[in-house]
């Protein structure tokens, strides 16, 4: 096997064509085997193998700098950068992460999982370069999906004015993880059908020499390529027309459903199918047929990502012009909800909590100061044993701290049913829904709660001395709390659903002070600027108790979510122990 | 006079063209007779009189939709629009924002002053047009400067995918408020030069139609082309060349200087200059000047609004390469600065309050995860009495809660000078300082505090009962709450000053809990999510009473200062109440 041979970018250079072709095969094979066994990204990285093994030829990584932009196409890199044991060894499968990662290798320069990033961190590192008088290529590699995100236009507008060396590689596969959106992506598809000759080109109007490989999964094109623009003195985009899931028929056909894939997908006779059991996807996207059927004004919209949410090919295509995509653009997407709400229509706004905080500016400008009855709903949001470049934790502090901004948090199907029909029928606030990122559950009684009514918590259960609000996800956690405080205490505790997450019910705090002493909080993301922390400023001049539960302000890595939860004392044995502990109770 | 006869765009279509150009001269008369008064943007407001005569004569708005981008060009079209009287009669200048606002008019569509909205926004409107099976032309006006900013140019790729009617037009004055950079800039300039004929067009690269007016500044001409595009059934950029500080002579000069000029300006024989009085901006100004001549990777970046930092051309151009304005471009500003300090380099990132929010993924993904040792001064932060769209009261809430990121306020010069120097010289965190927005006060004694122990809080005078921690800018407040109480309630308050925004000092905090009853904490920016909060949860499980005193979570719109501290119990007296409310003591 050629790629025993092979323990770092050096060892690639001794090889001939032949070997490095064979040494594709092989590494396609080892791609395919780790990915189908423990999921993982599994087109971008089929179709990037030639080119990763032809810049790696070319040039001289770490000397030469190498910035991957998501770098969810960085496994043949990891490969060739001494770390090929992740993928040949079952065994080390996740001794490394699925991204670039410097703790791992000084071949990788940064941690990244979000997209669009590359050529503003490859702009900085060259200017470094330039700063400290040394030499050596600087390198990004972009994906078409990424271009269209403001921070790598932004970038690409900047990085055309660096006077010295720049490689832009645009890895053109395409698509997005869905298909692609947009007048830049018109431009590339004429790019590509003229051979790169269009005389309307995106990247010459920057500024950037440019080059186009139309066999960008050919080695010898590539070398060839990257020899001619190595210690360029000013910056060039290559533009390379790849296949995404290349080597893998299904990949190959069905490139958005095996742009991720589950553990075992390959294994299945059929082509994956979205599980027909009722979820929150489900209802969601029924919400929405329902109403877009009856209001032409009704329309879906999100920012790539479809799948996060549900929204297959026949779902976009049933919408027809009540859906878009407006692919990797979330600033836009925020924007352009908003002002379609402004404007009379309906848009309802589907986002991943971890790409939230890709908008912050125009969640606060765009939408809450203008007051846009946007109905956006938050995907994934919680604690969780993610990559560290995909924490979903952060979401409550961000939005709950923005003015006019309506968060709810539900807790089951009913909850979330009546606060989208809320959303839906009012024209005052945008109102955010942390869809729940628990498995449905159902209470089978229509939810009649008015929520124009602000900051109205539930009591689920009147007790006495200790109350405990448990945030949406984590409402099951506050019964579980309170059989718990019951079995071993003997205290009937009052148990509270807030809904709320942007606001506080002083009026049911307030009343609490007569018969309870402490109030526990439980919130599934970060406590830092969170829900907890309101309520123990609320309580602040009193002598109520109050414990928050929640996360740490930390980027933990692919931890357990059993161990964060511990490290968190998100357990209701841990939390009996500090409830005793303030109550200076012994445990019955 | 004809402007009376003006008090909707529909008398403007009754005039002449000779008439309109009269208009346009009393218009300009009225805008430098009002902005010399009370201040305000002079220069984009000079330019752009004509193509705002000329859009309000071909379009009719408001069934034709205007969407303005920063919107401080809009007070040709107030004027046209009804408020002429905000203009004409002096004791009514401050009866209209200096911003477009939605409650004032129907002919204004959002509120906005941030830049880079207008394409997302109006391709909203556009779509919500086309939802509703309604007709009618939709204009979004963007100057060049703001078109660098990732949502516009995330919004120009999207709305060129739009099948209807949309209008981009471009208001091409040649500068930001500063000189423009990046590669786009260049493509304008090849634009402007070829009359619009260059090959190499953006506009058209994205499969917009484009037009383009030499002459924006006539408004016949400007007319002409209006009504070539009304009505057009796709996307379509109309790129107009117009004179920033257009009929004033110093303006047209010295565009910079004359972007937004304070109140009596033009009575000034000479040109305004910089105040030469020290300050915390001459302060940094040095500090960096220093260390650029003897670290040749010490580099100053911002993006945008360079006067905001006292960054005049004199200064730029001292540091040369060592100087980097990226243009309207946020999110590649933290970008490019985190990879020059992973890189080794030494960046100091300078940013106004407000604007920092325009760039939150950058600061956790592309920054805090990756722990590059950028220093970020953070500049105006604080309530203030500035319109809704400028606020600067979120950054504290924002930078707060990221992971990693250690952000400072310190409380004079020489804290100031500690924290820098302490920032520049370690390797282990992205530190950000709040520069302080107050008087510069100097003890006259060098800080020799190592500020590399996290979170260390200075307690600044030791007494009992009461804690009083008065963070950055509040720590005034403090010393003079401290004086309150001792006089009015003879008690000998402890006064601390935190230094560190992001973090607490746990071992101070539970030392308190020996011989105080009460914490206040006083913070310069709104509460939710912020310092204090944090410091109320600490002390949850104890005996401890917390006030906390910020601001309100809310967008407040030019509410003077003081009644914002009325509002918010911002004053020694209103605290003492409260104090004394707390401690059920009555004033001696």
């Amino acid at each position: 096997m050629i790629l025993d041979k092979i323990n770092n970018p050096d060892d690639l250079k001794k090889l001939s064509l032949d070997e490095m072709n064979a040494l594709a095969a092989e590494m396609r094979e080892f791609i395919i085997k780790k990915v189908n066994t423990i999921g993982g990204h599994l087109g971008p990285n089929l179709g990037i193998v030639e080119a990763t093994i032809a810049m790696h030829y070319v040039f001289n990584s770490p000397v030469d700098k190498i910035v991957y932009d998501v770098s969810h196409q960085c496994y043949t890199h990891k490969m060739l950068t001494g770390r090929k044991e992740g993928f040949t060894d079952s065994s080390k499968y996740l001794k490394y992460t699925g991204y670039t990662a410097p703790e791992e290798s000084a071949h990788d320069l940064f941690k990244v999982g979000h997209t669009s990033t590359s050529v503003s961190l490859a702009t900085g590192v060259a200017k470094a370069r330039d700063l400290k008088g040394e030499k050596g290529n600087v390198i990004a590699l972009i994906g078409d999906g990424s271009l269209s995100g403001g921070e790598a236009l932004e970038g690409l507008d900047n990085a055309a004015d660096l006077n010295s060396n720049m490689i832009i590689v645009v890895n053109d596969n395409e698509m997005s993880i869905a298909e692609n959106h947009g007048g830049l992506y018109k431009n590339l598809d004429e790019l590509r059908n003229t051979n790169g000759q269009a005389q309307n080109n995106f990247f010459k109007t920057l500024g950037f020499d440019y080059l186009y490989v139309a066999e960008g999964n050919n080695v010898e094109k590539l070398i060839e390529a990257f020899k001619q623009v190595k210690d360029s003195t000013h910056p060039v985009v290559v533009h390379i027309r790849t296949l995404k899931g290349k080597g893998l028929e299904a990949a190959e056909q069905n490139k958005e459903a095996f742009h991720w894939i589950l553990p075992g997908t390959l294994d299945k006779k059929e082509e994956p199918q979205a599980t027909p059991a009722e979820d929150y996807n489900s209802i969601t996207k029924n919400f929405i047929l329902k109403h877009a059927k009856s209001d032409k004004t009704v329309i879906a919209v999100n920012a790539g990502t479809p799948g996060v949410f549900g929204f297959t090919p026949d779902f976009r295509k049933e919408l027809g012009a009540q859906y878009t995509d407006v692919g990797i653009a979330e600033e836009h997407a925020v924007a352009y909800t908003s002002a379609l709400a402004k404007s009379g229509a309906k848009p309802i706004l589907h986002i991943m909590s971890s790409f939230v905080q890709r908008t912050y500016d125009q969640l606060s400008q765009d939408l809450a100061l203008n007051n846009s009855p946007l109905t956006m709903l938050v995907y994934w949001g919680g604690i969780s044993g993610a990559d560290a470049t995909h924490l979903c934790s952060f979401d409550m502090p961000l939005i709950g701290n923005i003015p006019n901004i309506v968060y709810l948090a539900p807790t089951n199907k009913e909850e979330y049913l009546a606060m989208l029909e809320y959303s839906f029928n009012q024209t005052e606030h945008p109102v955010a829904i942390r869809v729940p990122n628990i498995p449905l559950e159902s209470t089978g009684v229509e939810d009649k709660t008015d929520y124009s009514i602000p900051n109205k918590f539930k009591v689920e259960h009147k007790g006495k001395k200790i109350a405990i609000l448990g945030l949406g996800n984590f409402f099951n956690l506050a019964k579980d709390v309170r059989e718990e405080i019951k079995e071993k205490l003997s205290i009937d505790a009052t148990l509270i659903n807030p809904k709320f997450i942007t606001g506080i019910d002083e009026e049911l705090l307030e009343n609490l002070k007569k018969d309870h002493d402490l109030v526990i909080t439980l919130e599934d993301g970060i406590l830092n600027g969170g829900f907890g922390e309101k309520i123990a400023s609320f309580y602040g001049n009193s002598s109520m108790k109050v414990l928050n539960f929640g996360g740490k302000k930390e980027f933990p890595d692919r931890v357990p979510v059993a161990q964060l939860y511990e490290r968190y004392r998100l357990r209701k044995d841990l939390i009996l122990e500090d409830v005793s502990k303030t109550l200076e109770l012994a445990t019955v």
